[in-house]
């Protein structure tokens, strides 16, 4: 079979052949980071120059990059270890503020908590587009003492890019945390933490041109962070385990390519974004494109198709080589309306009937032009299946 | 400078090739594992193939191996996650037993649940070589409820095996479950999930000769576990997070290897240490074994230098090139006495006098005889530093 036409970067983009390289190349040195002979000294020093390479193509101190096993477990330790290292001041199970839109690896740690009775979950509504109510932000955190805020930078379904800025300002009044979810936004769009003013950042290797199984969260060094993993003391001692050189490695060549090249990237991605919405709409003139049409990422591209299943049309695509997703949860072989759509105020039906088709670097014209030529006959035969 | 002698392979060992092999092959792919397209299949097939692989290898069921980003999140997992999921039914602040000689990333989040009053940790006593003190075990099992127990299989510093089975059968009585930390074991010794009796077990990828980053827990199907980190519900709800593909397929292939070689692996290392330890004695003749001199890892030979400083000792054969371990934490610059070595009662001046060997797959004669050279100069130089 052919090479896919592979429209998912939004769930992984390959790896870019400077972090292969990067990889590659400390993959068969032995020191672990920890030990104190020169071999140790060594790969301590290519992880203390990764960590550089990252906290400048981000705009962050180096002791503010903590490396995690990728952008879940970030979540997770912001969230977790934010509301923990708060929780004591601010007495039994504070508010903790977020959106109605994230990503599982926020919402999941969020609802453990609530179950927990540890904190008193609260998330902001969207509007049709997915940008998050700031009034009802504002309230939030006027009622009642909150430990944290978790808002995304950029929505992994629908694209929609949330306003930052003014939820950390709103935030800074009641001197609330910040943290953002900004897996997809790096290297998509300018990503500047200091000059954000959010307080911690998830990014994530396997996004942005990177390995699996390495991430970050970027977090203000005077921030107090419970940790998830107690163990060796590394990574300041909020982020135990023995570090990955060759990940960290391959992960810092990556983020520091991506944003380097991010506004060519921006422009070139959008531009054949662009072209398969119109080619799409041209085909399926009842598709419904989800998400802010202006405020979004640059290749993304997210529909409803009235009529359709989802994931009935994601294996028809497939069966002709081109890949998608359903950009909703699947586990259990069930499939579910996306919490994103249902948040957006669509109907069960429209939320089943949706596709996000992502575009990254290694894209082109002939996938935009693939899928536009497939898009029609499997729209006719998803709905012929559904009656 | 020549490629140093490297007897360090216990804080991490070179990867194998075919693991090398296994994780480049993977490394150019696309596709998430939890994407429904051909690419995403076909990387929960390479996925899946590799758990069953360290299945077979470890004697478990494939649904019983959770990936995690290493030996510290699976040993954090398996005691948080225990002892939380059992703490409801146990009463307040269960006990939760272990021993003074464990990892760090077994006895921070011991204290880490002990001062947060979830926990009353009891740490059971060695004797002189290090093994735990079974009759303790007993009394404290009989004492009060217990969440859990966990006994590492082989001491990281002094090599001492423990007597698991005794202690899975002492702990079997009371219906509580054992968690084993086995990271220095798999591959050492003969590690047998199924046989053993434990319920968890801790291995890690760097140890075997596979990649950084990634490690499993083996647990025991029927056992419930509270999760770290919470998401995408990968790894059946434990362990949440996109799963490292090519790491993963690594893993797989070193766990394959160094069981499968083990027994004449084992042979081969031994034969090196035991002439390493006659070699040191032979020079410095006052040099102390510590550890099991029967019941202990083929490749470690841990030693007390009576009138040095481990530290100015270790930096003396990096000089020479010579790569080892104090085996002990030295995370801020200053030395530490050896937890290990305290608890199996050593003074304070023995036990920041001590070095680790140890020996892997690469060591060869040569290696030994380089240590055997210059171990008289440097522990003369050592001594006279310190007077």
């Amino acid at each position: 079979m052919a090479r896919p036409v592979y429209l998912d970067h939004a769930a992984t983009t390959p790896m870019v052949p400077a972090a292969v390289e990067a990889l590659t190349k400390h993959l068969l040195e032995v020191g672990n980071p920890s030990s104190l002979h020169a071999s140790g000294r060594h790969a301590r020093r290519v992880v203390e120059e990764s960590r550089e390479t990252i906290a400048q193509a981000l705009n962050c101190r180096p002791g503010e990059v903590v490396f995690t096993s990728g952008g879940t477990e970030a979540d997770n330790l912001a969230i977790k270890g934010l509301h923990w290292s708060r929780a004591a001041e601010l007495g039994p199970a504070p508010r903790l503020v977020s959106s109605s839109v994230e990503h599982h690896a926020v919402l999941d740690p969020l609802h453990w908590l609530s179950e927990g009775e540890e904190a008193e979950v609260r998330l902001l509504g969207v509007d049709g587009d997915g940008r998050v109510d700031l009034g009802e932000l504002a309230a939030l955190l006027a009622e009642r003492a909150v430990s944290m805020v978790s808002v995304m930078w950029a929505n992994n379904e629908v694209g929609t890019l949330q306003p930052i800025e003014e939820v950390v300002a709103l935030a800074a009044r009641h001197g609330v945390p910040v943290h953002t979810d900004a897996v997809q936004a790096v290297g998509a769009v300018p990503v500047d933490f200091a000059r954000s003013g959010v307080d911690a950042l998830t990014l994530t290797g396997h996004k942005v041109g990177g390995p699996y199984g390495v991430g970050a969260l970027v977090v203000r060094r005077e921030l107090q962070l419970t940790p998830l993993v107690h163990g060796g003391g590394q990574e300041r001692d909020i982020r135990s385990g023995t570090l990955d050189t060759p990940a960290i490695a391959g992960f810092a060549a990556a983020v520091e390519l991506a944003v380097k090249q991010q506004a060519e990237h921006a422009t070139r991605v959008a531009t054949l974004r662009d072209d398969l919405v119109r080619g799409v709409r041209a085909v399926v003139p009842d598709a419904v494109l989800n998400g802010d049409p202006e405020r979004r990422l640059p290749g993304n591209a997210h529909f409803s198709f009235p009529g359709c299943e989802g994931d009935s049309l994601l294996m028809l695509l497939d069966a002709r080589g081109i890949e998608c997703s359903t950009g909703s949860a699947c586990s259990a072989g069930v499939p579910q309306a996306s919490h994103v759509l249902l948040a957006m105020g669509r109907s069960e039906a429209d939320a089943r009937s949706s596709l996000r088709f992502s575009l990254g670097h290694t894209s082109t014209a002939a996938d935009v032009a693939a899928l536009v030529e497939a898009i029609g006959p499997c729209v006719e035969r998803a709905r012929a299946a559904r009656i």
